[in-house]
């Protein structure tokens, strides 16, 4: 028997909070998730800094991604008196739902900002790359390592399966929303998914929804504002990101002055540098980064060690509102004092910025634009979702920006001269109120 | 206002996906939470290495120690008409149950077992050493730090106080058992906190429970039978701990052997000495370690390096069922067989038991005894709870142990000596199946 | 000690599905509750003939008024700091509470509407008739049955009080909404209920909400939204009602043509005539109703029997979308058609018609409007919700109403005159799907 | 197409709160569904009076005739690569499960046992009958009516078949536990229905379940044995069924001695004397109950209006321990001091036991031996699984019995006299509490 179509003896399971139960019958499946790659993924988390603010918020992205995969196996289950997939490319739309994270590192959206990388890049360098699971994808066959490549850049030439993965109702989004709301323990987050996916139907190029279930994909698209604005954008998890981009600045920037460190950053070094080869980029997982954060704590530059100390102990920066568009009068003249009394402004004042669009939201760290979603009309047309839903329509395209200024509240407590102190307090607390982490 | 009365201007709550909501008042409890050896639960997983077998286990100490904290806090307040408790004993009751498990180090059990030490032991060090958490405590007022500890220790003289920390159905097991089950998924360690907490009696010396909350109990006894079998003493769990406490093991005895390590293990030299300061026990958390397993894969020596890339890799033993008492013969053929092939049997040919007691469980690690639960009766009296609950009565005392012979069967396919391979072989699968994990 | 400071010695619970436990300290709650007026909710259901589409929805006003007076003992709770409510104030809102669906009958909105009821005048009339509940309201203090009265009148002078039961945001709405996703079973409905409590902030003349908890106020906002076109408004229940609504116009019109009823429909004899008293009101319960329908299967009225037999045995109409404005035309004609075929528009060619504002519904039955909701700003000030929430905003004032014809498709299945069956068929299908229940 | 082939042209499901979504597939069962025999049993609730002591437990036997049929597809579905069943034996087990609950009455519990009926007697007589029901299933072929009936009644010759319907951990129970559960709002009855389905394994006759299994088949026996404790014996239950059995034995006492009845009580005749036909029987539902129950509320008869006021209102009957082996003669004193006061004891003294085994629990009114449960070794054999599980070993066959003696304590307060009364209560109270409902 082929490789490809070898099944396991018996089903596995794996038991899943949100799924109950991930099921797998294919030995592919099984192959990749005992690969060295995959495995990795136990070491990074799926929410970055969340946890800092929602301490349930500790999950990994091994655990989102057999979601994803354990939702692409049902979608594909249900699908299977209507599409008319082969086994080839069923195990496709598997195994690159299962793969498509793979290439992401600790604290993705940091480490990308600072050192210029792209985690879609590192997972096609995974798949493609000298790999265990370059391996086991090629024993499917000759050419199929590229295929799930492709699906995963979106390059592929069935945009059906390619919708499956990324869409603006795809299984990634799906799994994440339940997901981080299951560990966060927020009650949003929730929607019909059974029923989602019962009315999902296939069509030549994008998997569409009935219109029956128009309410249980507003609810979806509700869910996903709420997490958003709730979760993803917290302005605690935000400082605490703050502060990790600029520990990767400095020390960046400290390496690019030659500063000499206790000890030599090797994990690092390509990163500073910005020439990451693939071996050195699977090397670096969150435990490795929280070791150089605690030992930099002892380093002698101060902004290092005491950057380090702030995000290793989660002594976060407080924040104010601003609103670039009418305060950057103020802006500059707080720069200016901070310059005065010796607080690089570079790294103790800085403005953090997110948004979303209700309907066409987009990840931290995702540019492209996705599909919209398509309702399958009674008489069997199409009909874009907000052109058919009023609670869509109303929000659709109404992008909300959100802009905070983050400090450390404790080092202005403890400025030596009282009047710059006093003027710094009122510029950014004549606003308003100072907001504590929690 | 003294600082043992200090509230905080609003109370404050952590969004718990087990409690819903910890709930925050006292200035003393907030600054607790923010030092850094409370932070430092954070990087120290509750199961250590179950989420190896439960994906979703991978909640840290940080998490379960709020939990218990919330726990007592409600009990604290359903006996608010009951006992007659100043504030000065009710922070007691708060402080102890946040940092009960505060000493707790990564894998607390392996670490415990292969370097002799003692998680309880590091806990007073913390609560009573040079620390920010010694700081607070002594703020509320001197001598308060000490009364925490022996809270925690079990030796301070109100036993009543004692028995919500450390009993047979104390906070701290309400807790786990339903916090394990949440991030676990299973279906088992739920029962009816709520109506347990509402049936909870003080008395002079210990906590009871009304006669007419006996089911919720025996309900509560019987989810920590299935979360020990299903749970705790999961055989793959088991494997990657027999893997992980070899891994310490075989790096103490290369270092005692003057083994030259690539990298000087510093942050493992105390250890492996026997003198380990609290400064470099808190040093020590699970990012750390991964550090060094991850460096280790690539040492010279073979053992080491196996290990640790099982470990990372996830690639652990396998497992046949052992029974001691009549097998002693096969495991010592098996011992010799294994020499004879050059595989070192004392690294690669484990025998691991763990053992219960349904109604009085030890949870790894702790050996002394803990208070059997009491029923108050409609008359007033007490009468302990296996003389008045049938079930309870029907599994009290009956221990159950369960062995297991943990073996690399990917070595044992590629011996060239295909003789002695049959003979290993004949002997582990011919009492029956060999187990995967999963 | 007077009735109304009298506690129960033990406070009591009942176990609820939706908020765990019912908590009763107050011996004139106790009371009240078991009164034969209050016991009467058991046999009303709450949701009427939503049952007959969604199976789980058999729970009845009993279970909902408990939950009210639980969630606004929360509110009271936690206002305990802020509100200075004496224990007159705190029982009026309890008793209001509980007692505010009291003068629901059997399929409320039907028979409402078909006589020309009030079940708020009922409500009244219970509270300050001679009755069990106004004799256990009195004995708190004289006048205290008649203050109940005004709060759920709306005309209590404290508007405070007033808004806890009767807002857009109260504690009616909040308990129904959780209650009626529960019981049948949809995902709609759930929102962080126990935040918005804690977020909420008593006023002079409301209650209001503090800005930090909108996004929960959003989520509640879209769950009302969500549960009214998924539950209340579904096609199928509203089938049940039309057939209901029409037996109770047929029984009638027979009556007032002197019909003779095989057995003499006693109960329903006064709500004919138009002149209800309280105690044949009270009599009338949903067993009693059923009763009548089941003997009146066996009637020789046609129409009667026929229509009862539908709605016992749930042979409903089938329904097509309906366009009043563009298809009066079309309407006037099978109006024609059906009379010409022997089949009685009036009883079977029913348009019914489902209006909600997604901000700002108004629950069948119910025409009054209530106060909008109010948050708290930092500053201190107060903003309306739509003013400050985007996604509020842009639904807000959005009236959709959705109108449907039903009729009997199996008697058009039957009709001898194929040519006139034809030409029903063609104008009523012809435009579209004809939709089955489910 | 063979009728018994039909396939609905789309899947319809059932919006079900305990198993998410109940799925229809086959005409068959669709139009089974819509019988009036089946929808009549919506009228009926699944636990009778158990909604006075848990109010939220108003579901109905049609609601958990649905959930049954439910599991059966489920387990088929995962029977359908091992047991090669054809399409007749698959909807067999459909049907069966379905309708196994049909004959039903109101208060079945206390209507067979004071008229000496037998549900399934009836179940049998409405399969087998001229009814809706008997059509359908006949036009599925000719005679199998008779093969459903023949499961349902376990005369079935394949045993596999009769072992879903009726064993001890068979579709009926697994529904019941979860779904009671759900609706009265306790922690006890779930376990992991998923996991037992996937390792039940069928054999030639019968339904065994994996050993790796037997966790959660132990979570299963414990589930079922704090529901029987909890929830189906509550001695507040018990009270209401009390006075229920005594009305209805009440009645039909004064019908023996001609007494005559305001309102001819026709549904009931026919139960009276003992000769009730399928027609009568299907007339009856709890509606009707409670219609002439409200009737007799105004009868002459002191007893049976009492009676009645009482079930309605729910002032039940007050309860205190009984031990029959030792308090014979306290009863017996009582029983004539009931006498010599005027209170007939045969209504008002009543004694109630209820006892379970908890492995081999039988059901209120279940007779018969269910089948024990089996465990398929890894070696192949099967073993009883008290034989291997300790906890079900050391609860299996033992029985326990609880008695309580009823009587109404509203009653005593006011006896005349004094004397006696005084006597009474110190009989009554002296032995201990005396529990109130609640």
């Amino acid at each position: 028997m082929a490789y490809k179509d070898e099944q396991l003896n018996e089903e596995k399971v794996f038991k899943d909070p949100v799924h109950r139960y991930i099921h797998v019958r294919d030995r592919v499946i099984w192959d990749l998730i005992a690969t060295p790659e995959f495995q990795r993924l136990r070491r990074i988390k799926q929410l970055g800094t969340t946890n800092l603010t929602f301490h349930g918020a500790e999950h990994s992205r091994f655990n989102h991604s057999l979601g994803v995969y354990e939702i692409v196996r049902r979608i594909i289950y249900n699908f299977k008196d209507r599409a008319h997939w082969n086994n080839d490319e069923r195990l496709l739309c598997l195994c690159a739902a299962l793969l498509h994270d793979l290439g992401h590192g600790p604290f993705s959206h940091s480490f990308e900002k600072v050192f210029k990388l792209d985690h879609e890049y590192f997972t096609q360098q995974i798949i493609l790359g000298d790999t265990y699971v370059h391996g086991i994808l090629e024993r499917v066959r000759p050419g199929f390592a590229q295929d799930v490549a492709d699906v995963i850049g979106k390059t592929y030439s069935d945009k059906l399966v390619v919708s499956l993965i990324s869409s603006q109702i795809d299984a990634d989004r799906m799994d994440y929303l339940q997901r981080d709301a299951y560990f966060t323990g927020v009650s949003y987050g929730h929607f019909d998914m059974e029923r989602i996916l019962r009315v999902m139907r296939p069509t030549e190029d994008q998997v569409v929804i009935k219109s029956s279930g128009m309410h249980a994909v507003e609810d979806y698209i509700m869910s996903r504002y709420q997490m958003y604005w709730q979760v993803y954008f917290h302005p605690v998890t935000r400082s605490a990101e703050v502060i990790l981009s600029k520990i990767l600045h400095r020390a960046k920037d400290l390496y690019e002055n030659n500063y000499e460190f206790k000890l030599k950053p090797t994990h690092f070094l390509s990163f500073f540098s910005g020439d990451v080869s693939l071996a050195e980029y699977l090397k670096l997982d969150e435990g490795i980064v929280h070791y150089y954060f605690q030992l930099w704590q002892e380093e002698d530059d101060f902004i290092l060690r005491d950057l380090c100390e702030r995000f290793i102990n989660r002594r976060l920066f407080k924040y104010v509102e601003f609103n670039p568009n009418k305060q950057m009068n103020e802006w500059m003249k707080l720069h200016k004092l901070f310059q005065e009394i010796g607080i690089d402004p570079e790294y103790y004042l800085v403005v953090d910025s997110s948004s979303d669009l209700p309907y066409d939201f987009y990840r931290p760290g995702e540019e492209e634009e996705r599909l919209p979603i398509h309702l399958l009309m009674p008489g069997g047309g199409l009909k874009e979702l907000s052109r058919h839903s009023d609670i869509v329509e109303s929000i659709s395209g109404k992008k909300r920006t959100d802009h905070k200024l983050y400090f450390p509240k404790d080092i202005l407590e403890n400025i030596e001269d009282q009047k710059k102190a006093k003027e710094i307090k009122e510029i950014l607390y004549g606003q308003g109120d100072v907001f504590d982490a929690k």
